[in-house]
């Protein structure tokens, strides 16, 4: 019997830095497609940064063709500027897959850390390590790559619960 | 003599509902081109929403060929959610102007409402009552239109000043 292969594309949002990682799985196993990140120069406006972004991650995507994306909820803090310039990027991050037609997650950052590493508050260097564990060919040199993998398996972890529950509340007419 | 007809569109970005106006400035008079909003589907999830509203705002730009756009800095607050949804919405106001290769300039709000109503602390039905006075044919049936015209007159006042300063730090080799 042939499993549904499944492509993801996760993102880690950042106006200097937006990390993506793409993955693929059939429901049990995954393995790695490819990560990266794309930057934004800072002496651009605030407006070209985010087009630098979009682009980058629109051609990820273009190259790629990730059926799904999943985008970490930002973690909100009491620094409303730095949460202001974060909501920018994120902006961005979802919009660039929703252009594509791409069904878009979202995931709690404690999810994605419990789901990766089995803990809601891993280090960065623990979910790292286990990025390497569970996707032992992935060359991965940047945090915000780590943390864009973790997001994708996140999601192919919870993705069947998601649709799962869907299914039940189109039942109930909801 | 023939003046430099420039036309501006200002967006005053929301989640729920994206206001919208355009004017023309020959760098001593203002008149109304036209004005709306757009809004997106509360029961979509975010990403979706983000795209619905980056396509009207793009929809908008293609019909009425502003060659500059301007948006408000968004007023900071205390409810960190609140400043991240309105971040997100941001993004996407920034980015649909720069997308067509429209100049993105910001302006903070007490900027805005000096320019236009004398006063940086104007409140709403000031700036509605001073759209009306500064551009008769208006044409304003909410808060977010006579918001986003507001920003386009804080632009066409502005612009001048701000390409002084951008010639200025050329000279001196900044």
């Amino acid at each position: 019997m042939q499993r549904n292969l499944i492509r993801i594309i996760g993102i880690d949002p950042g106006l200097r830095r937006t990390g993506w990682g793409v993955i693929e799985s059939d429901g049990v196993r995954l393995s790695y497609v490819a990560s990266g990140h794309v930057t934004s120069a800072a002496d651009e406006t605030l407006a070209y940064r985010l087009r630098e972004l979009f682009e980058g991650i629109s051609g990820v995507i273009a190259s790629y063709r990730p059926q799904e994306a999943a985008v970490e909820e930002t973690f909100v803090n009491d620094n409303a500027r730095a949460t202001l310039k974060l909501g920018q990027a994120r902006g961005m991050a979802l919009l660039a897959p929703a252009m594509k037609g791409l069904k878009v997650a979202e995931y709690p950052p404690n999810l994605v850390k419990k789901t990766v590493v089995g803990a809601g508050h891993a280090e960065k260097h623990q979910i790292q390590a286990m990025i390497g564990f569970l996707l032992p060919k992935a060359k991965v040199t940047s945090a915000d790559e780590a943390d864009a993998l973790a997001i994708a398996i996140c999601h192919a972890n919870h993705r069947g619960a998601q649709s799962l529950a869907a299914k039940a509340l189109a039942k109930v007419g909801r």
